[in-house]
């Protein structure tokens, strides 16, 4: 970062983006990153060269309907004026929905109550071609009643270890607490939506992959806690592509009602199928 | 077209496709078409070059979920290995879905009883991402209850010079039958339905366009019908523009049971939000 003029005021944003052709969300020299694109359009609009913060990592190939990130300044902006001009400086694929001024450094990823992650399965013979980036083309058929067995015990403080891509030795904890998990299905496609406080890598890939070995009958729906017990990577099924995963929603101490929020991504819920 | 071997069986075929990025369905000398591409995965299954017929050419970035093809084979294909056979050979964005054997000779445009188009607006401030090249996106609130009562009068059969891209005086005729028009919305997103038994170049293009100019009270409802009744294409809105379309539903004689071919085809509906 260069040195600037310290900021006087903080902002909160809602974004959406399309991950197609990126390698993720994290800054990485020389690579098409979300945050790049993201911090190139603050830099057109405010002058200024500073990080900004941001409530989960998102792997290759992911979507967000609902990321956070955080935008400091030192210039006279509002938050019409900072959401309009960040629009105007991004490419389509991602839209910056909703602005709030916060206090002064505001973190959005510690300050974070809970993320919720949506993973779609597109579950007939020949796939949609307007699916084929935002969905999982599986085309035996899914008992997806046994995939909500296997989950419906999950929610509690759990120890993912099984389910994390990194061994548990590397990181200071695998346990997380889980909120909610459902899993259930429209027509051909099948949702799994999942909350917790906090994710580890590939924890959601992870265990959609699981899920999809219990819903073509490769494993039944009581192995899962058994599995899950043997805190071995090993265990578990493999990754689901990315480009299946949505980061939805960061829920956030102050946010309004969910009804009212709910009512706002009205127009992304269609998307995903689930009203 | 080489001179074959004579076919001996005919096969109809539904087919999907994203036409981002095509200059339409129809052949044209140096351009990607959907034609095109079918041509060529049919040839790479058969060994024969034969031209496949269609129910409805689709403009520019027009989108299919069941657009209509035939294909004549000498070779011993049945319904299934020419299904499986034309889909290993076409890229992601174009996908047949089904496969019905048909009499020699059958013409998939004079067969047809009629063609459904759905047009997609996305009415909401900020664009969803997912969205960009599946909808039009219009940040001004449209009046739908003015834009359906625009249309509420407009089935049977009608001249539809004043929303056709070529004057009258170059077709034939301009009269069409129109069996139902429907606009509807669904959260952020208003959606036009038509079906007829034909359609004239740009007719659900300028169709939109003049009915958003209704939707943000640039026109009455009251309106359309004198504006239809001077057959003067300068008197409608601006085409709407194609990535907003999609070719739906053509109907044949033989077809099943309606609530059997809905069924079917549930996982596009999704997309459609209109389940």
């Amino acid at each position: 970062m260069n040195a600037e003029t310290q900021p006087d005021r903080a902002f909160r944003l809602r974004v959406s983006y399309d991950g197609t052709g990126y390698v993720g969300f994290q800054r990485q020299p020389g690579q098409r990153t979300i945050q790049e694109v993201l911090e190139h359009a603050a830099w057109r609009l405010t002058g200024e060269h500073r990080r900004i913060g941001y409530a989960g990592r998102t792997d290759a190939g992911v979507h967000a309907l609902g990321q956070v990130i955080s935008l400091e300044t030192a210039q006279n902006l509002t938050e019409r004026t900072v959401l309009a001009g960040l629009n105007a400086h991004l490419p389509p694929e991602i839209v910056v929905w909703e602005a709030t001024q916060v206090p002064l450094g505001f973190d959005p990823r510690r300050t974070a109550l809970s993320r919720t992650y949506v993973y779609r399965i597109e579950n007939r013979q020949w796939p949609t071609p307007f699916l084929r980036r935002y969905s999982w083309h599986v085309r035996e058929r899914l008992d997806e009643t046994a995939m909500q067995q296997a989950v419906a015990g999950l929610p509690g403080v759990r120890d993912l270890a099984a389910l994390t891509q990194k061994s548990g030795v590397m990181l200071p904890s695998t346990s997380r607490r889980i909120d909610q998990v459902q899993v259930s299905r429209k027509g051909d496609l099948v949702s799994v939506t999942i909350e917790a406080n906090a994710f580890l890598p590939h924890v959601v890939r992870n265990l959609v992959g699981t899920l999809v070995w219990i819903g073509r009958g490769r494993r039944s729906a009581n192995e899962f806690e058994t599995l899950l017990a043997s805190r071995d990577r090993r265990q578990a099924g493999p990754a689901a592509p990315g480009h299946g995963l949505f980061l939805v929603r960061v829920r956030y101490p102050d946010d309004e009602e969910p009804a009212a929020k709910e009512k706002e991504s009205a127009g992304v819920q269609n998307l995903l199928g689930e009203d």
